[in-house]
Formats: structure tokens, C-alpha cells, sequence
């Protein structure tokens, strides 16, 4: 894990944040790469999940909503109850629910009871007013309850059709930690699924095999999943099933995903809240309305690029280029996931080979995101690529210049493939396909 | 603009936010046809000025910084003077400037001095205490001042060269109006571009340049266009030029986009504040260090999303489907910007047609966004898709099944193409590229 952020950090996947100030409690940056790598896993996702399919569509809605939404939704009540800390393991529980001093899970000394917010609170409008405050929306799901009507009026879409929003989320988190993995501020890639009230059960099935799906394409191998029937009583009262998606990082079994069945809860809850009327119209049958049920699969975001990064990561034995062996770091990422794809390297910075290499940079940035790199020897640059996970190194070497041909490495076997200029269009593309 | 604000919320381009509940000030939620155009525009923005570029790299910092960060950029001082604000223009003045209790804009009654912070105010943490106090961010431009030695340490680049953002920043405006035009919570496309302070006006055209040609491919008439010079003593302190580019909405001439010169004010001022080195070192020679000058490009999201709307919006006379005339609403969308690309429609819901249309539908959708629409007449469907900007729409009759061909239909002129079904990907593949 250390080498992980070492290298996040070192190659421009991940800063962390306000570094300069001494950072900010657990806030990361995404660098150059990191940014690259999170946007390939949110369009991939809006590809899959909402683009290519007819029953899903998309909303990208004000993070900042009518704090009565999250009245509705149980958020104020549920989440401002005085808490207490344990000073050893950190974990909160709820000030009247304890009879002694000490912690129920591990006997450390707890902290004075405080009132904890766990939604970020800020104030709209120019006086900090209780009239002004507002909060910071602690996660994504309630935007496709609150806006369900106008997506139905404005798509008439029937049942059943999910609604899917991809975005930033704030939860004023104790304890943050582990990189990435729990920070105060993150994002989500969330569909709500409404669907007939009989029909539950066949599509939370569905929408676990979509998740497997999801997380094969994501290189996760099987053996570091563990999918988790959430028992009755730790289930939220209003869901008859619940599997958290876990997987084994090297700091344990933790969450990664989530697929809940909610029932009609949010959507009742919204009626109540807003004395708006939510129910679905049959349009077989006008006298059949009724409030659709919800399949809620979750996928974090931050926690994508994670595991992402901890399956690629490989340290090997390796040739270098003069031909001894050493250790190389590679990232080795399926390459519709790597940051950059095709790395252009000539041999030298002379004229004669990077008046060929920079119009064949030219032609391929047309087609992949690619990096032209001229600096430091060539063992060098692909170790470096190797540790940004390029796919394929393209090398214009002192030969080029006479047989129109350049050298393709490939990122995981290291063999080297002689191509004509001509064909490295194609070649690469059937490749990258 | 109020019948685009209808089309908006019919059609699920844009509705206001959270609704159900009265609304939130001024807050608005892009629907399904609203999250694509606005993704259009990001991803294709993305893709123009950081991936097909070797000059500019992309960065996704976190949203709440460190507030010592808004200490050096100056944020908390120039943002949290005490206000008054005119009853009458809503202009807002600092209360000590102000002699007199009348506006001196246009004369009108005053309300008394308050505190107002531009900046939206949250706590970190358990308790709402002083030391937990964090802010919204009120731009992206800081994360790329920042991390400015981070991103450089880890991408090599060389001057001049620039970091690009995408992301939501949130104001406290007391005046928050016309649509998606002000908002308090929006979103930003930004890039600092580094240079030597010797380059400055050379690269301050170059950008000038490509904002035009941005503009020009985001469908912006020229005539709709003005560049305003913002004079001295208008402009910030440290800028030696800024243009404003302002567009001619419907409720008057205002800004849409920003171009500054901001010289090396920021990276000063954080040097100054985190006491580290941010100077470049000229690779070149060694000894030649400097603090590099900065020229900023601003492009609003939802402004950019404001005006292609508004741009793209015609009404006008067109013959129906059954032969008649009547009056058309037509979102005229470049292409490359429309939410959908290609609406598949089978004349009936018939099997015969649906079997053929259906596989047609999947595999343009491999290709395309698309949409499969079976419902009402082909009339009221064809509107439908023109209301929404479709360029295409590909009509499978009851001929179709005889002679393997579909109709397929231009959005602007209307006219109609046999094609096979055969050669229709890349009919269509050749007209959306």
C-alpha cells in the first residue's frame, strides 16, 4: 500500500491535497494521470450503464438540494445524534445506547458525547441564518427520488427504468483513512432502478451479475471479492435484501460496492415530505397506480480507481534494454482503463528521427490519448511507462529513417514488434480495440 | 427564454431543483437530455484542450482545501467585507465606501451593512468549531496554483505549459438569476497556462485565438459574440490584460467566458503563504529560476450549456408528416453536441417492423447515442426528435421488410434518404463524423 501512494504521488496519479499547507485531514488530488484514470472509469460507466441502454437515463443534479429533502429522507434525524468515539478504535456509537464508559468492541476509553453532523452544513444566501442553512448532499440517490416525476413525464419511460447520476458526495467522517478509500469528500456512480413491486427479486439478481460484469472489465479478480448477504437486523428496516460488495485490500475486508432493495421507502418518504403525488400509472391499465420499488446499486468512484490500481500494480524480474535484469514496477491496467495509451519514444532528439516521430504522435493523438517522451535513455522511458501502465511504446530508432518501420512493445509480454509506419494505425487499433 | 425554460423542463433538459419542495434558490438539475449535452461539452472540451494536447495536463483537486489556501489567494479578506445591497438593482457595494444611505448606481434605498461571505462556509470534523471552519471552493483555479510543483515534478513539462480542470465551484450571490445563466453552485472549465513572463501577450492572443475557435465549434454565431477589453483600473491588479467575452442573452449583454493575465500573483501569494519554493528551474541552464507567469482561460459549463441552447433554438414554418404546414421548434445542435444522435422509429409496434428495427437500434448503439421511440404518430415523433435536436432519425415502414431499406431523415432540411439497412452504419457514421 505504501509503494502504492509512493508511486500514485511520484508518477502523477494521486497528491495529496493542499499539499503545500500541510495538507487537509485525508483530501487527495487526482494529478494528471489520476484524473485520466478516474474519467475512464465515469464514462466507461455512463457508456455501459446509461448510454447503451434504453431503460436507463441519465441526471446530473445541484449537489446543494431543499434541506427538506433530507428530512424526508431521514438524513437530519438519523444523523445529528449526540455520538461518542473510542480513543482506540475509532469507532462511534450513539451516546444513549451505551450503560458504561468503555467501548463495546474493543474496552478503550470513549470521548465525551458530541452532536455530530455528519452531513457538511453551510449556509445559503448572505446571513448565517438558521432560515439559510443548507447541506452538502451526503450521497447521490435522493436527486433521482426527488426529480423521479420529471424524468417519467419528460421520457415516458414504463417500468422498468433506472435513473443514474454520477457525482461528488460529502459525510463529515470521524475517521477518514486508508488513501483513498474513506474520505470526507468522494464520488459515486449510482443508478436507481424503479421497478413493479413483484419483480424485485428477478432484477436485484440482474443487477448483481450487472456489478460482476462490471467488475471483471475493471481487471478485479474474483478471489479478491467477497459479496455479503447483509443479515435481517443489520439491514435498514425498510430493505428485505442487502449485499455489500467487499473486497480485500491490503488493509482488510472492507465495502467497495453496494446493491440494496429500498422498497417504496424514499419515494413514500418524499410523498409524505412534499404531499406530492409520486405513484407510477400503469399505461396498460390507468386504474393501476402505484409507487415503483427500487433496486440501489452503488458503485464508489474513488474506491474504482483503488482497487483498480492495487490489481494492476506488479512488481517482476525484467530484461532492461541493455540486457541485464533488474525489477520493474508495471501497472498493469485492462488498456481501455490505462491513462495514457500509446507512448511515442524516439531514440535520440535528433532531427532526423523526431521529424518521423512527431508526425506519427500527431496521426495516433487523432485516435488515443498519447504521450511523446524524447528525455533520458530509452530503458528509462519504458520503465516509466511501464509505471503509468502505457499500453504499447512505439520506438523510432536509428533505423526508421530507411525501412519506414518502428518498434511496438507491449506493456505486459515486453516483446517487440517491427511495423511498417503505414500499418501503425490499424495495428494499434485492432490492438486497442 | 421562457419558452426555453419550457422546452428545458418538458423535454428533461433542465428542471429546476428539487421541485417537489418549492425549489432551492435560483438551483437547477440537467435531466437526462440536459446530463448529456453537458457532459458533450465537457468530455469534447477535455478532449480538444488536454488529451489531443502535449502541452496541457488535466488535474481533479478537491473541492474543500485547505482554507489557508483562500488566506493567500485572498478570498477570505476581499470576500468577507460588510455588504450593503440596492432594494432597487441589487447591486452590492462595501458599506464603507458609501456615503450616503441611496444607491449610488440608481438611486435606490439601501439595507443595512451585513457581513457576507462570497464563499460558502462548512465545518470539518465533529464540532462546529472555528478551527474546523473549511469553504466551498469559489473557483477551480487554485488546486492548479497549489499543486502547480507537484504537477510539474511528476510530467516533466517544460514551459509553457498548462494544467486544466473541470469541476463545480460555489458562490454565495446574493443576485442569483436568469436560468442556468448565475447560479451559487456551477461548474468551471479552466486551464492556467504557464510561461515565461517575457511570453505573456504572444500566448494571451494565442488563447484568445482558441477560445474563438472553440466558440465557432460550439455553434456561437459571431454577431452574437463581443470581446470586451476590461480597461485599467477596472482589471485586477496584477493583470496587465483580461478580456471579458460577452454574449448577447436575452436579458442583455453579459459575460459568458473570461480570458486574464494574472502575471505570477498567485504562485506569489503562495509562496508567500505556505513559505515553499515554487519557482521553475529553466532546464537549459540550471541556475536561471523564476516564478512563471500565468495566462487564464475561464470557460463556464453552464453558460457554454446556456448558450448553445440558445443558439440552437429555431421555430419555424415545416410541412408535417401528413403533408400539411405548421409551425416547428427545432434545436439546431452541431452534431457532435446533441444529446441523441440517431432516434430509431418503427412506423408501428408491429413485429414485423420491430424485428427489423430493433437489431437496427442495437447496433447503432454500439456507435451512437440513440434512441428507440414506437410510441404515437410518426408525426408527433419526428417533432419530438426535432425539439430535442436529433440529427437523425431512421424510420423503418412497412416497406421495409420487402425492399431491406429504411428512411432516414436530416433534422435541418428535412429531406428524406432511402438507405439499405445494410449501408446504414456508415451512412451514418460518414454524416456524424
Amino acid at each position: 500500500m505504501d509503494k502504492l501512494v509512493s508511486l500514485a504521488k511520484r508518477r502523477g496519479f494521486i497528491f495529496p491535497g493542499s499539499e503545500i499547507y500541510g495538507g487537509l485531514a485525508n483530501s487527495w488530488d487526482y494529478g494528471p494521470l489520476g484524473a485520466e484514470l478516474k474519467k475512464n472509469i465515469k464514462d466507461e460507466w455512463w457508456s455501459w450503464f446509461v448510454r447503451r441502454r434504453t431503460d436507463v437515463v441519465g441526471l446530473d443534479a445541484a449537489l446543494i438540494m431543499n434541506p427538506k429533502v433530507w428530512e424526508s429522507s431521514g438524513h437530519i434525524a438519523g444523523f445529528s445524534d449526540p455520538l461518542v468515539e473510542c480513543k482506540k478504535c475509532h469507532n462511534r456509537f450513539r451516546a444513549g445506547e451505551l450503560s458504561g464508559e468503555k467501548c463495546p468492541n474493543c474496552g478503550g476509553e470513549l470521548t465525551a458525547p458530541k452532536q455530530f453532523n455528519l452531513m457538511f452544513k453551510t449556509f445559503m444566501g448572505p446571513a448565517e441564518e438558521k432560515a439559510n442553512v443548507a447541506y452538502l448532499r451526503p450521497e447521490t440517490a435522493q436527486a433521482m427520488f426527488v426529480d423521479f416525476k420529471l424524468v417519467l413525464d419528460a421520457t415516458r419511460k414504463r417500468l422498468p427504468f433506472g435513473i443514474a447520476q454520477v457525482g461528488k458526495a460529502f459525510r463529515n467522517e470521524i475517521t477518514p483513512g486508508n488513501f483513498i478509500f474513506r474520505t470526507r469528500e468522494f464520488e459515486q456512480m449510482e443508478i436507481e432502478y424503479f421497478v413493479d413491486p413483484n419483480d424485485w427479486e428477478k432484477y436485484f439478481e440482474y443487477w448483481l451479475k450487472e456489478m460482476k460484469r462490471w467488475l471483471k472489465h475493471l481487471g478485479i479478480k474474483e478471489n479478491n471479492l467477497h459479496f455479503a448477504e447483509i443479515p435481517e437486523g443489520e439491514r435498514a428496516h425498510y430493505s428485505q435484501r442487502t449485499v455489500d460488495v467487499e473486497y480485500k485490500y491490503p488493509f482488510g475486508q472492507k465495502e467497495l460496492y453496494g446493491l440494496a432493495y429500498r422498497g417504496d421507502f424514499d419515494l413514500r418518504q418524499h410523498m409524505k415530505g412534499s404531499g406530492q403525488d409520486l405513484r407510477y400509472t400503469d399505461p396498460e391499465d390507468p386504474k393501476k397506480k402505484f409507487v415503483p420499488h427500487v433496486i440501489e446499486p452503488t458503485w464508489g468512484v474513488d474506491r474504482s480507481v483503488l482497487v483498480a490500481m492495487l490489481e494492476a500494480y506488479h512488481e517482476e524480474q525484467a530484461p532492461t534494454a541493455e540486457g541485464e535484469r533488474d525489477m520493474r514496477v508495471v501497472m498493469k491496467f485492462p488498456s481501455w482503463l490505462a491513462p495514457i495509451k500509446v507512448a511515442v519514444l524516439p531514440l535520440s532528439k535528433k532531427e532526423d528521427l523526431c521529424s518521423i516521430a512527431m508526425p506519427i504522435y500527431e496521426t495516433l493523438a487523432k485516435h488515443f490519448v498519447c504521450e511523446y517522451d524524447e528525455t533520458q535513455s530509452i530503458g528509462k522511458r519504458y520503465r516509466r511507462q511501464d509505471e503509468i501502465g502505457t499500453p504499447y511504446c512505439v520506438t523510432v530508432d536509428f533505423e526508421s529513417p530507411d525501412d519506414k518501420k518502428v518498434t511496438v512493445r507491449d506493456r505486459d509480454s515486453m516483446k517487440q514488434d517491427r511495423v511498417p509506419i503505414a500499418d501503425l494505425e490499424d495495428y494499434l487499433g485492432e490492438k486497442l480495440a
